[in-house]
């Protein structure tokens, strides 16, 4: 039977703070290519913030393989439904060669888009959006809207909706450029760097009669801004909050400003992307919709190799990204 | 025309912090015995938290007689719907003489219970708790609860709706004398001294499994505390936030422990005892039921006079109250 070397990140430390490149190694194993089940050959994998909670809750195991979305073809297959060339998607990223029964896998066809799309707008990350602004934000056509970190993959799509649905949106990112490609590409409206700016002076400026909707991807400073300026029933959906996820405990910088909520009577509600799977074909229907009409863009920022999954990782938690961060994984797409 | 002589208390200055006895005067004047509309004596009035942020947001005006709850008695009436000798409920506190037209004003039947109980647990006070743990909050039974505040006039129909509802409670408050009447009288699970403990310990020994309904009257600390120990699904439903009311801004210690809210999928919601308005009639049948089970009791705090009205409010934000704050506003009762 022949062999492939497959090479596949380790978690060996869990880190103290931002995770340096010591807490992962890079290890080499054989994959049988025969065999019952489906053998793919990864193409992409995903890099998302809610990666770093997984690396100190004990989520990720120590001296295991680390997981995560991707993407890969099927090399070889004995599932009928997964046939060799077919591209799938699954949760076993962080590796180059993964053999699968096949349960675990969903195929893909993209309909002219490309592949790395189902990594991210038509993906979790573009449901993740999509359901936390609409269903657990409730937003309604023309509200005033702010979206953090809003230059990154969830955020910009969450931008995007708001300005399809009529909305006032203002995004929040921690560079310049990213403040021209939210104006200049995502058509928002307000758009500013909290690094060199009040957070507070800015949401002022930029939604002057106050916000509806905080679509809540950073924590700490930006929802003591944000949490201060709600609207009578304004909502927020949390998302993430990626500016505790290298704390101990995931902490955040303190928030003081969570009293607003009682006469303002503000909803301040956590999900998570499974929540939404019912709606899946409905997503994929408006997100194509959208995307053709040109109202839907994405960037990707992409490292090439396995071996930089882990920078990948420590870049995105620094904001290296804008739009998706992926990592390729073979020269061979 | 007779005229009587009426005391009320008038807001001169804004509070900073604590408010003190000089933001406030008692201001003399002559109320006309007769004439169109209803003459009122006032017996008791009603001081709650959420007056202190009305001091220092503009709600409370300067150099005007104060608003809030109370009791009064119809002295002369020209309104068949309110006849003399009958018991009226409006939010015209803080002075001994009220003359209405009779739009704001609404009847009490006393159905063998205490008038001032329709200050309390049968008033907005009661139907603050019963909405806001059972709507809100969606309370099912045999859940894990925590009340901050607990002793407290809300705090205190929270614990026990609760209890009813066969649920685990534990409940802070500010004295060791207010923990055994927690445990003593109202037969809370767990009940711990704030200020001589630490909360999140005593969250975890109280409800080692977690917390699926934290009814929110404190914030800083206390939400630091127990939003880290939110269990999947649970829902904190915000009365108030008295620690931050003293604060410029109402800004509470910083709370740190937020990102809980995104796994756990938590859900955190003001609410005003307004929402509730069309459930009185079941919140009544409910409480009368229960108080005449013996399952639902109170304790009250009264001050004598109108003099005292700004003295009560000052002790209501220190915690010197168990149960109910309230001033006897005339001796015939």
């Amino acid at each position: 039977m022949s062999k492939l070397t497959n090479r596949e990140i380790h978690l060996v430390s869990r880190p103290d703070g931002l995770p340096v490149p010591a807490n992962f190694a890079v290890v080499e194993n054989k994959v049988n290519t025969e065999g019952e089940g489906v053998l793919i050959r990864n193409l992409y994998m995903s890099v998302d913030p809610a990666m770093r909670p997984a690396l100190s809750n004990g989520q990720t195991r120590l001296d295991a393989v680390m997981g995560g979305g991707a993407i890969g073809r099927v090399m070889e297959s004995t599932v009928e439904a997964y046939p060799v060339g077919s591209y799938v998607l699954h949760r076993c990223g962080f590796r180059e060669y993964y053999r699968s029964d096949g349960k675990d896998l969903s195929l893909i066809k993209p309909q002219g888009e490309s592949l790395t799309t189902h990594l991210h707008i038509l993906g979790g990350t573009g449901l993740t959006a999509y359901g936390g602004l609409l269903v657990t934000g409730e937003l309604k056509d023309g509200e005033n809207v702010f979206v953090s970190a809003a230059a990154g993959a969830v955020g910009s799509v969450a931008c995007q909706i708001a300005k399809i649905k009529n909305c006032r949106v203002a995004g929040s990112c921690g560079s310049d450029d990213k403040v021209a490609y939210l104006k200049n590409e995502l058509g928002v409206d307000y758009a500013f760097n909290y690094k060199t700016s009040s957070i507070s002076k800015e949401l002022h400026i930029g939604l002057p009669d106050g916000i509806d909707v905080y679509f809540e991807n950073v924590g700490g400073a930006h929802l003591d801004a944000a949490c201060g300026q709600m609207r009578p029933l304004g909502r927020i959906p949390v998302c993430g909050m990626i500016s505790a996820y290298n704390n101990k405990g995931a902490r955040s910088e303190g928030v003081t400003t969570l009293s607003n909520m009682i006469y303002n009577r503000v909803t301040m509600k956590g999900f998570v992307v499974y929540e939404f799977n019912h709606m899946k074909d409905q997503f994929l229907k408006d997100m194509r919709t959208w995307m053709s009409e040109g109202r839907m863009k994405y960037s990707e920022t992409i490292m090439e190799g396995i071996v930089e999954a882990p920078n990948a990782l420590i870049g995105l938690l620094q904001g290296q990204n804008t739009g998706k961060m992926l990592v390729r994984l073979s020269d061979d797409v």
